[in-house]
């Protein structure tokens, strides 16, 4: 086994062949491995036929002691795995009870018909284990060849391959690989700062090389995590070097698991505050993620999208003559939309977004990609400031988004606002 | 040629296999080999490793008859690429005048010193190609193996790798494999039909053996395309029997690049209606995913996010009376939403969420999942529907920002709204 510490993921399916889907799981298993100190081997994608999955799992098993395959357990005849695994396992497939009573429950929860195409999903390779995918209908299975390789078979689908993964696949690797160096890991989550200056900011800390640095961009926000073979408390001790060298500002979070979202609502909540979104370019993003945490509604109280200008008027009294004057994507419209939405609404915290998102409406003094956020607090004071994002539609509106957040998040903890985000800091002299 | 006439990826760095960065190089490959009716056959991920990057290169081999190398092509000892495929084709590394002309080129335009380190990205395998890199320094090149295998080594940085391939790839690929047998595809989008059932009617059809089939969950959409090497035409009679099978009423979109918003807004354009939209439980995400579209503005008047009770009263109008006797969460306060964003957005349509995410809130009447729909249309008609989905509270979310804008097609395009959805069919007796 020692020849062969890593673990392989199989990706099966034409849509990650033909560019319809990008494969984030084994994204996702590599980044889930690295928190325990380990890595993958090889991710290798095949299409649904059945001789080249035995080939791929054939060629996979030489370097690697644990295999996953993702992908290929639904009910119709693209989906293969079964049947290459026992194959590849030199087994037979056999119908389990454990699997046909996981999908007759599941089927009668929701009242729905268990179809014949359904019943081939219960046929596990003979000797195999099944895993429970609480999420969906296709159960899972670990299957055996030999004593120096294991196939674990999860379902493609990303909220159940994370879902069965979390629950069964993580135990199994810390039990299999427990005498690999385990390496316990701190981080950080940072918003507002590019990638590539965290990069340099945390190169500039000079960490002992024993302390392996992994950086993840999930836009628009950067997680830094430091992972070493030693106490907790020492790597703690380095993480406050990071949070001083990127700023206490732009660490959100200390905690890897906490989302942006919950730590707004987290701050507001300290103090006792609400909150009510006005939204135009975003359309609703703003209040969609706030209401992302279950918590939300001891906070946020709701929000207008007013897509339209007379909406503006109408809902959150902006008046006619200031969009005239300065038009609808302006400070002064963003400050009244900002000041409007938490009297009407209730609040103790207004929140606002007007912006260009593109890709038409743009102009040489307000091009696609500007936005203003405003912003009106308890204590009365109402402000706004203007930011631009360059990029796409889609990441205009979620940069605009988290920079809305951002706006309270600082604002209420008592930060500073960046005269631009993403913030560049100039070298020091 | 003709039996391995595919293309391969193969990704090399430790970078991917440990979670720090997305392979998008492949999904990029994939996506332009569609445009052209390719396909990938195999995308593999392996280690900065001699020996292994020569057996992935050899196994690639078997099926594939080209495999492009994405990364290795640095200045740093673990680029190995150079050398791993001058290994596998069974040749030398030598010194190209070319590649260091392309190399003090680049640097003098950037008045940067060329590094010894440097030097080595002008070692490429005898008797390869230099493939130009415009924008950076690693030139890549174009190597055989025999009369059957073709390697081609590009940059990893995705903006090098893409334009390398746009100049040097695509022009051969093209030429390579101009007498393979393009594949034409044809495909349908589908709303609530589980999968299982999608797959079963689908195989009902008993299509012939030459039109592959297959199917992509993208919660909750389901895509069905259907891909043959024949005319276009014949390939699209086969995708109206897959219309009929599934039903047309299920088939939101016959065309696999059109969104379910951009399909509801067109709709409700066509006819000249405008949209209202009063939320709860999904929190802003119908609007926003209305939004997500740029011509969204000429439909979408606005929407409002109603999260406490007492906005349901002040924004949208909803009796106190009406909560207080039916509950926030039930047909009449959906249908007073409706019927009051309509009404007070001045939109044709108005169609409103109240639902019950979790995972707190069930009760044994309304368990978590459940939601109503509310509807209130141009003529005057006001309705609502319960609906019910088992799943984690972002599930939920997404299943309902999803009926709410089936409910708005069904009703505008006069289709009936099934009793459940996702709706499984009762078998012909």
């Amino acid at each position: 086994m020692i020849n062969k510490p890593s673990i392989a993921v199989l990706v099966t399916g034409s849509e990650v062949l033909d560019g319809r889907v990008l494969d984030t799981n084994s994204h996702y298993v590599a980044e889930q491995l690295s928190r325990l100190g380990l890595r993958l081997g090889n991710v290798l994608s095949c299409d649904d036929d059945l001789d080249e999955m035995v080939s791929c799992l054939e060629f996979l098993a030489r370097t690697n002691q644990m295999i996953l395959t993702s992908g290929g357990l639904g009910p119709t005849e693209d989906d293969l795995t079964r049947a290459a695994v026992a194959r590849y396992c030199g087994v037979e497939l056999t119908q389990r009870p454990e699997a046909l009573d996981h999908l007759r429950k599941f089927f009668e929860a929701r009242k729905r018909i268990l179809e014949e195409s359904n019943l081939q999903q219960a046929l596990l390779p003979v000797g195999s284990e099944m895993i429970p995918n609480p999420v969906g209908t296709a159960p899972g299975f670990v299957c055996r060849k030999g004593i120096d390789t294991v196939v674990l078979s999860l379902s493609g689908v990303p909220s159940e391959f994370q879902r069965m993964f979390q629950d069964s696949v993580l135990p199994r690797i810390e039990r299999e690989f427990e005498n690999s160096a385990r390496r316990n890991v701190v981080g950080v989550k940072v918003f507002g700062l590019p990638e590539s200056v965290v990069g340099k900011l945390v190169k500039g800390l000079a960490l002992p090389p024993s302390v392996s640095v992994s950086y993840r961009a999930v836009f628009p926000e950067v997680h830094v995590a430091l992972k070493a073979v030693e106490d907790s408390s020492s790597l703690e001790l380095k993480r406050s070097r990071l949070v001083d060298v990127l700023g206490n500002d732009f660490v959100f979070s200390e905690d890897l698991s906490e989302s942006f979202e919950s730590r707004v609502l987290a701050i507001l909540e300290k103090r006792g505050f609400t909150i009510a979104t006005a939204e135009s370019c975003t359309g609703g993003m703003v209040s969609g993620m706030l209401t992302n945490e279950p918590g939300a509604s001891k906070v946020f109280r709701g929000g207008v999208c007013v897509y339209s200008n007379d909406l503006k008027t109408s809902l959150v009294g902006v008046s006619l003559q200031t969009i005239e004057t300065f038009g609808a994507v302006s400070a002064e419209v963003a400050e009244a939309m900002a000041a409007g939405v938490k009297e009407r609404l209730g609040a103790s915290v207004g929140v606002s977004v007007t912006g260009i998102a593109g890709p038409e409406g743009g102009s040489e003094e307000k091009p696609v990609g500007t936005f203003y956020i405003g912003f009106a607090g308890s204590d009365g004071v109402v402000f706004s400031q203007r930011f631009h994002y360059s990029g796409n539609r889609q990441s205009i509106r979620r940069f605009a988004t988290y920079v809305a957040l951002e706006v309270v998040r600082r604002t209420v903890e008592g930060f500073q606002i960046p005269a631009s985000l993403p913030y560049v800091p100039q070298s020091k002299p």
